[in-house]
């Protein structure tokens, strides 16, 4: 088995070389969650694209096909919730085994359907293509944000403090707990499972950090803390320290992670799909956070941490301190440790 | 292995169901090249998405990983030309197999980018996954065309003229070559290989025809005019009958068939992945095509038929008549004459 020699976020920026400069109109190109266009009036388009493989991105297994469909969706979603915008248009890829039956490409589409109207989201074409080796579902997304809105990667500042919309690792755990069959109470499985096979778009956040503009820099939670973060900390020119205690870890991926023997923390800051909002405040606009999330009927974020100067992100535990950038999901990379094969 | 009830078209218009009515700014949604979208201006912004699987669309033992990457933006160029259109920004869903170097996605990328480079297609984003079975390619494309001018599939007449914009079979001739080893003279097999490897989508044709309102329909042909046509006689409401005399099929294209044991006409009308245009033009502008071709100094079109009243689409040789309605490509049905595997 060859290695290669470089990993996903050196092959982004060579591609992006490759491509070379983009027009005056993109806002932002390739090293974000969206393309940002100006084609003119008072919103950016946002426009991303999402690719699930099976075998890869989810299993038949444990998974629906509404919920996969639903799934598919939902991840483009929470792309543009990182930029503070919503979803207006959808085109759908469907790679399809010639070997399985049709009518399960309408349940996917149902359940494709179901997010998409609960999101305001209108589905107006595509490709359907033969794809032996197993589905593979590429959603593309166009939506907006109001120019002077539009939440960015870029912006952290050392100072700012750090904060999470939600708790971290409940997607790993839930799919460790498909995948291995474990047993435990169901009050404690089915949050983590439902983190898994349904993730929720942080749309209404993103909207609400993007009108009251309070976040200086934002990312979605895909491929885990260590590595999202790490994305941040390099387009805004700065460093991270994580308060490993502060992280919002819930007791089911505590226990999970016991059965599983890995550390809670890992799973936490390295399983990724855990679709929450990961975002930088300067400490004045932090003082008004409670108010304008418990206002707007959303769960208040939990700060983690701060940004510093330098380049690395690091985990402080008690009388410990742990620099884990860029340890989390890379597509590419063959590790077992992190690898979601 | 268990048969589809039903086959591409009709999946794509169920799902076209299952996703509803869309909203009154979509002038054009599921069931053309492209989605259209009045987003406000002089412009519908088109969008397309297509997907290129390994194994099924292409073979890296025949086709470098440039040459791919130039593809995989053609065919979505195509698309927007049989609008009338052109091409602005692009995203890249790279599927990469983990254990092949990623050093060949840089020159995929290199291929991509020539392409982009030659039809001012910027490239700002996408998305990159794992795909351990192979290649799988998405590639979501953005462009315009004036709202006055946009090609449609549906406005096709009965008395209207057929035309196509260049040879057909060339690609399925070129891949039949490839793929067998057949040995012939270079100067017939080497314009085949060129049209399967790298197929030149006809943006300034469409451009003109759309430019000077000579066509009532428009399709590009990626599965064969069989399905393609049917395409356009189906959202028309029309038929058609071709005169099999009248196909532009290369003397290439018929040595080719003939060494595989195939009908030349069904390279021609089943084979796929042409790209040319197929477009239909009432009588009375027909008579300018001749003239507004040369003097853009593009090809004459071949007119190889007419539209009728009905649904069926005839194949009219001497003292012959058949229909062919539906006989080209479908992604989902396994029939060995047709199949692409």
């Amino acid at each position: 088995m060859t290695r290669s020699r470089f990993g996903e976020v050196e092959l982004i920026a060579r591609l992006a070389g490759i491509f070379g400069a983009a027009p005056p109109e993109v806002a932002i190109g390739i090293a974000d969650d969206c393309a940002a266009l100006n084609l003119g009036g008072p919103d950016y388009w946002l426009w991303t694209m999402d690719s699930l493989v099976e075998g890869v991105h989810f299993d038949l297994a444990y998974m629906s096909l509404a919920q996969l469909g639903r799934k598919s969706l939902a991840v483009n979603l929470s792309d543009l919730a990182a930029m503070g915008g919503v979803a207006r248009y959808a085109l759908l890829s469907l790679g399809w085994p010639p070997d399985r039956d049709l009518s399960g490409a309408l349940e996917f589409g149902e359940g494709l359907a179901a997010c998409a109207r609960d999101f305001g989201v209108a589905v107006i074409g595509g490709d359907t293509v033969s794809s032996p080796a197993g589905l593979a579902i590429t959603l593309t997304v166009l939506g907006m944000v109001p120019k002077s809105e539009m939440l960015r990667r870029s912006g952290a500042r050392a100072g700012d403090l750090i904060y999470v919309t939600g708790p971290l690792g409940e997607a790993a755990a839930g799919l460790e707990i498909l995948r291995r069959g474990l047993q435990l109470d169901p009050t404690l499985s089915e949050p983590l499972i439902r983190a898994h096979l349904t993730p929720q778009p942080q749309v209404a956040a993103g909207r609400l950090l993007a009108r009251e503009g309070l976040a200086t820099a934002c990312i979605d939670l895909s491929d885990g803390i260590a590595t999202d973060l790490m994305h941040i900390c390099r387009l805004s020119g700065v460093g991270a320290k994580l308060s490993a205690e502060a992280l919002p870890v819930p007791s089911g991926v505590k226990i999970v992670a016991r059965m599983v023997d890995h550390n809670p923390l890992e799973l936490a800051l390295q399983g990724g799909e855990d679709y929450q909002l990961l975002f930088t405040c300067s400490p004045a606009q932090a003082a008004l956070l409670p108010t304008v999330f418990a206002r707007a009927g959303l769960r208040l974020p939990n700060r983690i941490g701060e940004v510093v100067e330098g380049t690395d992100v690091l985990l402080l535990s008690p009388g410990n301190e742990k620099i884990i950038s860029g340890g989390g999901y890379d597509h590419f990379r063959l590790d077992p440790q992190t690898s979601k094969n």
